[in-house]
């Protein structure tokens, strides 16, 4: 079934051995003759791996040359790109859904149109665009794909908050709007508050007026970031240690019991969600960040009637009803240009990626996304 | 939320401390004129709880005086009815949904109408007929309730099959039919196989086509529970210590991976529900027998992308689609008389309904279900 899921690989502009490489044209550089009218890319760098294998190991910056642009294809320029979590777990190996190595790592990312095919009319040189649904191998410096593959944006929105929209921020968006019907008024429960979806999720919640209840881990300076999160949007923010009474629904004051809540933390923090969910409440699963499961009593499923689901972005891509991500992008881009969806993060220079990698690795403490800047 | 569940309570046909019984007419025979052409029932006598506790200490036999039967109400002369562990939880307090004691105890069973009210035409003395949805208070020789509480039955069921159809058999039923779409040739896996509710299940799942993978405990004598459950219709049943294998599904041979689960035990028991389960499926917890809470990992939920809910009876019986509760009896006792649809089952004299109860509260070894017979 995962093999099945409609994962967009790009072409990828290098010749490293391109006949094995997930998405490659299957063709060297150097036994491919072009003819002299073809157009072609401009020489890439990309971060590739070879295996699986720690992402500081394994990893290399490659430098890898032209390739052709056919008539519907569009060579983009990348201007950022992230390392997200799931990007660090595919090169490991340990992501259901990966490229076989080699491969160029990286998932998302926005970059600017460099030159287009003789068919393609939708894109013109000097347009943003990102790939949507996202594709793997965004790493690199030039990237040639089919004009589908590529979204169009506003050129306004800060290259970073571009370059992060289809995978943070459209999971909080889909898992507001796609798990239960809410409504103005309605309120959300949801642990791991702080990760980039938290606070996305709290942003987005406050924009469509529902109220949100939010569980953080205790830890030093919780205060600040309590008030961090209600500047966001935060309605109420508990650390795990408040919640430690008999009765958590005392605490939610005027807000009404949560119908849907959202864990990305498992164990602990699970339980207490699914403690706040009212009657007929449904918990979305979209991670695991402290290793431990969820764990349910009887009664909760059968006097509660409480429903537990999981949420994987990359499965929702592969459905028919990915065509709406696009409109959901735009959605997302423009409460950024708004000022209503902001998170932070590292601009880090590409001659850097081996230190933006250590950081987002956690080698150098806590740091915010690492964004690539090409 | 729960106090709206659509609970029938049947009039009671005795006087004790009516005013205070949940359902109760509010008078006192002792206090009540009736008319001197007014319909009467016979005196009845009830296994009534005057608090809630243990069942064995808090209940006792009533003899209860007549009470009228209005021009809508008919008047039933119960024939038996059973004793079910739900029945043990509401006498004990320990049932979210239950009458205030003094209370008259049961909730299913079946009986002959003994006499009508004047415009009543549906039904006539002699027809067989249960109350359906099932009612508070079955633990008594005569009932008195409106009309629309009772639905006629074909006299040819066994009498101790017609008392127990609409817990079991209908919970078995309805999670085949309304959790998900099951098609001829689909499969299920379910632990707690040899439970009414299991035995249920095995043998509807045969009569649509459908396999069944069934999980029991490790016990003496356990090829003769195989034997027993493959005469039913078990297509393969596994203790849950056959199941210590890293690929469970490679003991599926020939039959698909089940899209359903049914869960009434918990624990690792649930676990190896969910490791049988294909991607995409539904486990339905609808008991706890061990106590023991449902642990789930997150993978589970977003890798393989199963979904998780309960299925309680009353609840379901309290919704609009319960008026397909009839219907589905109907289906449910034809089974019973083409020999299609059985289970062990006690008859056991009203006057020994001290040893009836010992034996349902396990006082007395492992028993079948004990049924009434007034």
């Amino acid at each position: 079934m995962l093999r099945h899921l409609g994962v967009h690989a790009p072409r990828l502009a290098f010749n490293f051995k391109s006949s094995l490489i997930h998405g490659g044209r299957g063709k060297t550089l150097t036994t491919r003759a072009f003819s002299s009218s073809a157009a072609v890319s401009p020489p890439s760098k990309a971060i590739v791996y070879e295996a699986h294998g720690e992402p500081d190991t394994v990893t290399k910056l490659v430098e890898v040359p032209a390739v052709e642009v056919k008539e519907k294809d569009v060579c983009v320029k990348m201007l950022a790109a992230p390392i997200n979590p799931s990007d660090i777990n595919r090169i490991q190996g340990v992501y259901p859904v990966r490229p076989e190595p080699p491969a160029v790592g990286g998932y998302e990312g926005v970059g600017e149109v460099h030159s287009v095919g003789s068919s393609v009319t939708s894109l013109s040189p000097g347009d943003w665009v990102i790939p949507s649904p996202p594709s793997f191998g965004t790493w690199q410096t030039y990237i040639v794909n089919d004009e589908k593959v590529w979204h169009k944006i506003e050129k306004g929105v800060p290259m970073e908050y571009a370059a992060t929209i289809t995978v943070n921020p459209l999971t909080a968006l889909l898992m507001l709007e796609h798990c239960v019907t809410l409504n103005s008024g309605d309120a959300i429960v949801q642990n791991g508050a702080t990760s980039m979806v938290g606070q996305c999720v709290i942003q987005i919640a406050k924009s469509r007026g529902i109220h949100n209840i939010n569980i953080i881990r205790d830890r030093p300076g919780v205060d600040e970031v309590k008030e961090r999160l209600k500047n966001l949007g935060a309605d109420e923010v508990f650390t795990e240690s408040e919640l430690e009474v008999k009765n958590v629904k005392s605490l939610l004051g005027g807000i009404p019991e949560p119908v849907l809540g959202f864990n990305c933390v498992g164990g602990n923090a699970a339980s207490l969600v699914l403690k706040f969910l009212r009657q007929g409440g449904t918990m979305v699963t979209y991670g695991g960040m402290s290793k431990k499961p969820v764990s349910v009593s009887t009664s909760s499923f059968i006097f509660k009637d409480i429903s537990l689901r999981g949420f994987w972005l990359q499965k929702w891509l592969s459905t028919d009803k990915a065509e709406e991500s696009r409109g959901m992008i735009d959605r997302l881009l423009s409460l950024v240009q708004e000022g209503k969806l902001k998170y932070k993060m590292d601009l880090a220079p590409f001659e850097d990626f081996n230190t933006a990698l250590d950081k987002a690795l956690g080698k150098l403490g806590s740091q915010p996304k690492q964004v690539i800047k090409f």
